[in-house]
């Protein structure tokens, strides 16, 4: 298939939607970036990359993250995780304490909010303090994207940090049921300095490798999880990866994939490749409109969907 | 691969667990049924199908038949239908009327029951009356499995009936909200009546080809629905098809399927095969226990799995 | 005091509100009720009465009839009765389906939708069928108010029935948690009979002297209930009379009321005198606006409340 | 009336009953109180008292506080007020975040939880700093106690502060609804020390002697709160004074009282008396078990009661 082709027509094609939507404003930082911007990349299995738009352009990863993060502690924690966060959809807009009270204090799974905070706690009780569980999240992103100079945003993290109030509701209500550890505070820090990495869709596209090869990046040749566990990770990709429209993009794209509210959304395609798609303005649901657009575009026109 | 050695091995591995799990007794009709019982049949895309257990012992496929009257009204209704029913996971247990009432009357699934009933509510204002929405939906499931003989059970349907109270509830709910065209009690008997179908696993792994094959049999050569229909039923199967355990089995076995409390699940294994497996024991979230457990370790063995 | 120069204070100061409000619409037959009239009327212990406005007007009582049943049944079934139906505020939307699911079909008080029907179904075991329960509710209602001709309007009966999914959703669904007896669609029937029955103010007042008296008209010198049970009545009239602003309506007239959707509300000052006031706009609660009004310039003037 | 006499009575009747139920154990200072203690204060227009049991005996007032620092902060807000706290019965367990969730972070009534915290807010914003409002409540409680020794215990305020998850959570939450001022360990430590008051029935008995009659104390002569703010607090209590039960004491005792899980209850019976009466072991709601039994021996054996 010639992806470049493919690509560019998707570039083309999306190009009316661009102004649709609105960016994350509760972030300041978010909303000084230029909203109307488009990036898109393809990994393959050889390495070989196909892009078009900014990819170039680094953007705040923010939920993305979550895979990371996730993808480290399933493999220190195994089974003894799933005490702590499940694994079923929410069925709720991303970040309601309702369910989390009617749930005991455990989340329904890794990539909701209240989730993705006592995953950073676990890491926190297993790698010792805040600052070297972020240093672990730090470098798999590094290792695995292939890329050394990866960092978080100081800034975007310190202005999350000041419209923290319903994350550390959400934190105090699990230490309320006793599901957390270490100091709320410095969880919920470092929740949001790991959600502040910022990458580009060359980065981020190499970055998922692992997962669209069996927890194997086929080009490094190094294994990350086991297949089980990067099976696991992409079925939870796709049953809970978009908020509450993880069913609607399941409908209409078809693939694993995590989406950000900074705007990127990275899906792979199993034992394929990877594809991260960039574009700021969100739809209603946080994900973002012409993302998820350009991934509905591109399963039409390729026919790669695993279903 | 050698499918029915692969088969034979999930027979003997399941074997010491067909006592565990409690059969639904809230139809007894259903609660006679030997509880012991276990069958399993692969069909591939040849026609050719390998077989373990009781594959000649029809069961009632009660929650299955949910996809057979969802794959019609999607043909019929596109994308209206999407007004009157979801596609989001529920998050909740499989017929909670909290989240029904919080979103106006709209489930939302149609693999919940409250989106099945509207489902059934939508074919009887296309086809007419009772009598010709459900042998609309039965000419559908003979065609589709290959079978002429495909009835549903009277006995079953009725006793279902005199334990409806919680669905009425449903449906009501639903009509005091504008979402619902006809008679509550008719919608609700037919709706029974469509989920008192009986089959064996033979028919039932024969039937499903249709959405493992892009939405045409490959045997029979038939186009039921559109590539992309057959693609978002798949994508609703993997994250609604099991009740409030649909992310676990997307997590553990790996692929589009639907349960019913009869004991059976069908699973498909995309451009491949159809796998149905029957028995009749529950586990607590209302699926087979050893029909999951098979499932599971057929995607160990074999590989297959969508992610 | 002179209560009759009081009356015709507030019907002066209520006045310019007369128009403000919207009346039930919902109900055909009530939505051509002229909107702006306004009765007023003081029953005293000796049978003195002073009314203001259109007092000889006959409304529907609707949900005031939930006290009548409710006083029928605590008689009947004494602390049996709490088992299907308890005595705490509901804080929710009078109709609200989710607690009664949380509460597994058990509503919180009898003066909610739920609670009323099941106080109904209660009744009509005890009594028989449908027609003997309602005539005891009848009968009940005419002794009460010393009027023999009491009757219930066919007409706004049979158009509640017409818009009754909700209501026999709620009867369904405790059907389904096992808490009700009798034919859902008979006891609903019934259940809009009762909210049926019509009287002016002048009834209404005399009606409720026995919860002002402890139990006994002062005026006939009947006992209907105990001491014990009729001050219950009226903590329950405080506590759940005016749907989700019965804190509201304790807060600023503080005495134990109870509204209904045609406009009329009946309060008690315990141990002086009964007060019935009718004006059929609505406030956004469901409450008479003016009668709100009329009620709370009544306790301001007169300095009568039970606080 | 005999008081004295009625209050042996009392002390005699409950005896058997002392061993009921459990005191709550989540304040380790709290749970190491001689559980068995029982002690009642009436206090009269004149002054006069009567007690019996351990009347000298101080224990943590607890929730009763809420009702001192609402007394305060309806006096300096007024209406506006109603803007942070609403009231009406809450209808869920005393500290549920569902409810608050719904509603936009505006707390049901200043006694749940949620509502307390954020008077103590409103105080401290008013006030000041944490001192300066905290100072105003005890020197509050000091004047209606006719009491200068009245302190709080800081050992019980800081083991509360170690437990204090859940309303850190329910006041983050407040704080992402922008319905919170300062900060929120600040606050909440407030809160604490504000709950941690100590008294015995007799000061508590006759602090509340100003709601007993219209907002004047008749003992000092003092006019702390308007006739209307004094009915509008009572008439709070009335149907929210009892956490989850609220209902249930107004149905069984029929006065305006607040409960505290120190085992305090202190009830006011209009224009004729204030009633305290303390038992540390709680029933299921979470109010002292001996103490409402006490209460509703005393409304049935002096025919007293609002109703």
């Amino acid at each position: 298939m010639d992806y470049q082709k493919i690509l560019e027509e998707i570039e083309k094609d999306i190009a009316p939607e661009l102004k649709r939507g609105k960016v994350a404003d509760y972030i300041p930082a978010l909303a000084e970036v230029d909203p109307n911007q488009f990036a898109m990349t393809i990994t393959l299995e050889n390495g070989q990359q196909f892009s078009v738009g900014k990819s170039q352009e680094q953007f705040s990863i923010q939920s993305i993250s979550k895979v990371l993060a996730f993808s480290l502690a399933i493999d220190i924690y195994s089974k003894s995780l799933y005490k702590r966060v499940g694994v079923e959809p929410s069925g709720n807009p991303f970040n309601s304490l309702v369910q989390l009270e009617y749930e005991s204090g455990v989340p329904r799974n890794p990539f909701i909010n209240a989730g993705a905070i006592v995953v950073v706690d676990a890491l926190m009780s297993h790698f010792g303090g805040d600052y070297s569980a972020l240093e672990k999240v730090m470098n798999f992103t590094r290792e695995i994207s292939g890329n050394s100079e990866i960092k978080f945003d100081t800034l975007v993290a310190t202005s999350e940090m000041e419209h923290a109030s319903r994350n550390l509701s959400l934190a105090y209500l699990m230490k309320s049921f006793k599901n957390f550890d270490n100091d709320v505070t410095e969880v919920v820090r470092t929740y949001f300095k790991q959600c502040a990495i910022y990458m580009n869709t060359k980065d981020l596209s190499r970055a998922m490798m692992y997962l669209a090869f069996k927890g194997k990046d086929p080009i490094s040749g190094k294994q990350f999880l086991t297949e089980a566990q990067a099976k696991r990770i992409n079925a939870l990709m796709l049953t809970c990866g978009h908020y509450d429209a993880s069913g609607e993009f399941a409908f209409h794209v078809g693939l694993p994939a995590k989406s950000g509210v900074g705007g990127g959304i990275v899906a792979v395609v199993p034992n394929i490749m990877s594809v991260a798609v960039w574009s700021p303005r969100l739809n209603k649901y946080g994900n973002s409109h012409v993302g998820t657009l350009a991934l509905e575009l591109f399963t039409t026109k390729t026919g790669l969907s695993i279903f």
